[in-house]
């Protein structure tokens, strides 16, 4: 029957996510909706990409993410839909689909060419952006509804500096529990590491130099660092909320040292 | 196999909205479920109706909306279903369905009439209104669950005044973008402007004269004036929020002056 | 198809409940998902039995009520599933089941047993929770997932202490209407008043003699008490936010003393 999943900036207090609904249901009135979120911060394509990143692989292959990102209309703006790891995104071309991908290459990317009879003037996801997803969510090619480009558009995102004997990144993401998390991936860490010890070190004195598995291998209250469900450095503490009381925020920068 | 929509104040933190939803499913296990929204503020009917008049027309026909606002029991209390533009829509006769309606007329109005074997005496929102609901949703036809009425109870709604010259209108609705929503229609908009020149006057000096059709039409940071999603004068800023910047708050006056 | 509600932690801000909610899909794509909430507070296992406790009985039999609080891996953990007033209900043994139980005993108890192949070792509930849950959504026997236990974890719940002459409670639950919600269950103020007269005191002076039907059998802005939707005797203000209003909350003692 097609599954397609939301992920927006709309909120659940004014009526958009619900016209985005309702927008989808009357195309392809048996697809079944999931919402990632409605709660990204406003227009925030960073913070969308690390949560659709994290979310979409415990969907099944096949499955349409549409993303509802900074999707206002103008003359030279793109809207795009790739197919990447066996699934579908469809979005603005903002900055959003490169984050996503990162180092990779999708296998299929168009931009989408079905500008034609816009109902929603104002509202391009409710209209273009839905077109679009009912189409692949109900088995449509990609070949159908635009023609292939070669990249999205570029948007930089900064990337830890390492050298073999440290790695400096810094806090992309608190989520709700207060758990800070780094971008300093769980491969690159084994990489520079190569077996050796390490310590983690972060606000002006605060130390950790062992890696847990769970949050709750010290006591509770205590901090801790692990390789968690997002597979990137986080500081947490057990039943705790890091952030607040370690006073780490985002943005802020955290260094990995190494010594054998 | 049925839509149902909920527009309710109920939140989701407490379990009123979870009881609501299991209660439909146990009478329809078919029945699809779609939130429009459960964060309207408590009892706020206006803000229901603004939401769910801007909502349901994105729906298919014959969607089922349930209103879950202000529905206590009570000895005099109403509670009706009307079929208005091919949509259902059920709930307590407490002004929300005059508002909805504003000056149009329903294709059927009943007051609903299956108050027996009331099995939630304190929750008639899980009770009746369920029971109405997916009757309809479930191809029931309305004359079987009440009589007709002539009208629902009217509220009151501040209308714009408005002479040869100008609109005097106000602040009906802040979205959680910011975006600062009027009670001025593009419809009376159009009809008082004539093809003159306008300037939108609101706070001590803050002014407008070109009408936008999109947010990012204005460097990012600047006020613009649309008809958006809504089809309501709007005043906004591209990538901020106006509300906040430009401290123009719900109910505040805004006044558009026209001239040659 | 199957019918599995979620009762978490997780917000609506993160990756995990969708991550959660794709992890059943992908096991059972026809299952249908209610939300029951994702706004318990981080690990507060008291406030979801309550929510939960009063929600499930609202949907049908042979609903799966998956439990998502507290369920962090440790080698001591226990996850288990429950067959209750013909519900299951899945989730790790920390006392919530107790909770939920009170005096009363499960028609049935196990203790999961499909540990092997973690395939997310930081996110069991989106592992052996979903995968217990789905099992038995599927229509899957409780036997087959792990073997019977005599008692789930118990956690101590503080109850009302009373005599002939009065019953002393607290405030267990404040919704967000700010209706304050006791301890005193419906059964046990009937058992002690035996027909009496009643009055209920809180804070200093507040005093309440009178029990009501509804919310507005008072004027707008008067205190009254009732049992409402939870069967537990609730203090509230007709339209208005009582906890805030009297100044009354989470803990604190209310007590109700009968003469003839």
């Amino acid at each position: 029957m097609g599954l397609i999943t939301l992920t927006t900036d709309l909120g659940h207090r004014d009526f958009y996510q619900a016209a985005l609904k309702g927008s989808i249901i009357s195309q392809l009135p048996d697809v079944r909706l999931i919402d990632i979120t409605h709660e990204i911060p406003s227009f925030d394509i960073q913070y969308a990409a690390f949560v659709l990143k994290n979310a979409y692989q415990y969907f099944p292959k096949n499955t349409v993410h549409l993303i509802g990102i900074d999707t206002v209309f103008q003359e030279e703006a793109r809207y795009i839909a790739m197919n990447y790891n066996g699934h579908y995104f469809v979005g603005a071309d903002n900055g959003i689909f490169s984050i996503i991908l990162g180092e990779e290459k999708p296998s299929a990317l168009i931009e989408i060419d079905i500008m034609q009879d816009l109902r929603y003037l104002h509202f391009p996801l409710a209209d273009i952006l839905t077109k679009a997803a009912c189409h692949i969510a109900n088995g449509g090619k990609l070949e159908k509804i635009g023609a292939p480009i070669d990249n999205p558009l570029e948007k930089a995102t900064f990337q830890p500096i390492y050298t073999s004997d440290y790695i400096k990144g810094h806090v992309t993401y608190i989520d709700s529990f207060g758990n800070v998390i780094s971008n300093i991936s769980k491969d690159l860490f084994n990489q520079v590491q190569n077996g050796r010890k390490f310590e983690l070190e972060f606000k002006r004195n605060e130390t950790i130099d062992k890696m847990s598995w769970h949050y709750n291998e010290v006591s509770e209250g205590e901090k801790l660092c692990l390789f968690g469900i997002s597979n990137f450095l986080e500081i947490a503490i057990n039943k705790g909320n890091a952030s607040q009381l370690l006073g780490l925020y985002q943005d802020e920068t955290i260094t990995v040292k190494f010594k054998d």
